[in-house]
């Protein structure tokens, strides 16, 4: 069974409208309300894979309780430890004619000290009979940003590996702790080296693959197994002890980029619990990313996408 | 006793951002969760400025549940009659920077047959006690366009007279029922006209008072008995028994103008059940316009700026 934390879930809302007015009242003609928060995309990704997955994490209020039943009717079975604050939303906007989403990202509600010693407790006896801990997104005010970096102690010496996605010193305190896979996108993975990854350094350029490499094998040193990162519509370049690999999908995919480092962080949970080669596990992570940029909402995926993706996806050993 | 009937009411979230970024991830400095809907917005406003309120109308699911609590938690008293459907949301995007506000408007979801006889029965029962009826905004599907003209003609049966706040052929249908004051904006009275009403006809431009004036008599003439037209930071036109009216405020008001309509809608309920002069109660209408545009949600006001606002209001009498 895979276990998919989630510190701070959301209740993902996402509206898509034709021609968004940002100075005026929109109509959208599709609304979708999701489960959301990274760790509880990854656990619909894998639901929707026909993997054994579990997610837990902190929930409170109406929208916690939304959250619970989202889960339920995607038969994701969950257990979230009750908190006095309310759970946080997500909305997200999609501009079908300009192709731009934005996003707009409530904080999180704080989570006193009770309220996580007792979803410790829950994590501890999660562990048990789990072939792989995801650890996923941000942390809500009031866990410690050394908050992971635990919790990935705990899993390890339970013998349970971990694969963290997560930013900052959230990401840097954890790399100690010898998380087995970690997944930075590129600005994460910029944060995480402290200078531009990018060709001639220009924000928002395409990325620099060697300095990339580069990045990714400094996590590698400071403790994690492999490093993953994920770079959009290029697909993911990956550094593990089996050799370093650029996995991208065939073609650019329109289409909301939300949830799409979720969905290969999915597929990186579901080659580690197999025991896949590496090759593998890469090619079916780019084709569910891209999968995922093509489906309406995040933590949604086609299969029928998926399949199509994975037939083509390009994979190219880096050297170094 | 004034009864404030909202049969699409919605959970407002509002999110403040610095600057917004249509295509990227944004992080809402601030965020406010309101019960709305134009008629409880209405309520709300009432409840701020002491008056005697109940809000009624059909709520569903969680976020039903959550437009109850946030009544309950400003002190309104409120009745839904329950649905199987989910009460909807809108989320409204004040991007600071560019004093630019988009809202985005969920529809409603539909009621059935069984569940619209059973908020007539509420409604009727609600009539007992009443000065006043206020009847705004959208109707849900499943609820016919000629809604409205059935509550008017049950509420003036019952010697309760009505305030319309409705659009297209709701407006149109209930003319004839005899509503005590319809209140279009500018907008909806030209849907009304069928023609614009702008100088020089141009979209968005500034209103023609002597065309709204005209347009407004029309109105009367079809069975309302008076007609007050929003005119956003222009203030608003009212045609009367007792003469016809400009009532602006001294200054355009920078901020969030989603729900200034419903807080001029609260001035003319407050008016008519106090049995004011006409020139008082607009003078009390632009004033609260104002000051909903400055409050940070809709259906929010502060009695320290509609007191300042009042004592500002330029009223001018119109010929004709």
């Amino acid at each position: 069974m895979i276990l998919a934390v989630t510190l701070n879930p959301a209740l993902d809302v996402t509206h898509h409208v034709r021609h968004a007015d940002w100075d005026g009242v929109n109509r959208p003609h599709q609304v979708l309300t999701r489960p959301g928060g990274k760790g509880l995309n990854v656990a619909r990704v894998l639901r929707t894979l026909g993997a054994d997955v579990r997610a837990i994490g902190l929930a409170g209020g109406l929208d916690g309780q939304a959250v619970r039943d989202g889960l339920a009717a995607a038969g994701v079975p969950a257990a979230f430890t009750p908190i006095a604050g309310q759970t946080r939303r997500t909305f997200t906007v999609v501009d079908e004619a300009a192709g731009r989403v934005a996003a707009f990202n409530e904080p999180g509600p704080p989570v006193s000290d009770d309220e996580y010693r007792r979803f410790l407790d829950l994590f501890g006896g999660a562990l048990a009979g789990c072939s792989v801990a995801v650890l996923s997104g941000s942390v809500p005010p009031g866990v410690p940003a050394a908050g992971y970096a635990a919790l990935t102690r705990t899993a390890v010496t339970a013998g349970v590996p971990v694969i963290l996605d997560a930013d900052g010193p959230a990401l840097r305190h954890a790399l100690a702790a010898g998380p087995a896979i970690v997944k930075p996108n590129l600005a994460e993975l910029e944060h995480a080296a402290g200078h531009s990854l990018r060709v001639g350094g220009a924000p928002g350029g395409e990325p620099d693959l060697a300095a990339v490499a580069a990045a990714a094998r400094e996590l590698t040193a400071a403790g994690a197994g492999a490093a993953a990162v994920s770079l959009g519509p290029r697909g993911l370049l990956a550094v593990t002890p089996d050799g370093a690999w650029l996995a991208a999908p065939a073609a650019r995919t329109a289409g909301n980029p939300t949830g799409a480092g979720d969905a290969v962080v999915a597929g990186l949970a579901l080659g580690l619990s197999l025991r896949s080669a590496w090759e593998q596990r890469l090619r079916a992570c780019a084709a569910l990313g891209a999968a995922a940029v093509a489906a309406p909402a995040a933590g949604d995926i086609s299969l029928d996408d998926y399949r199509r993706e994975l037939d083509q996806v390009q994979l190219a050993a880096i050297g170094g």
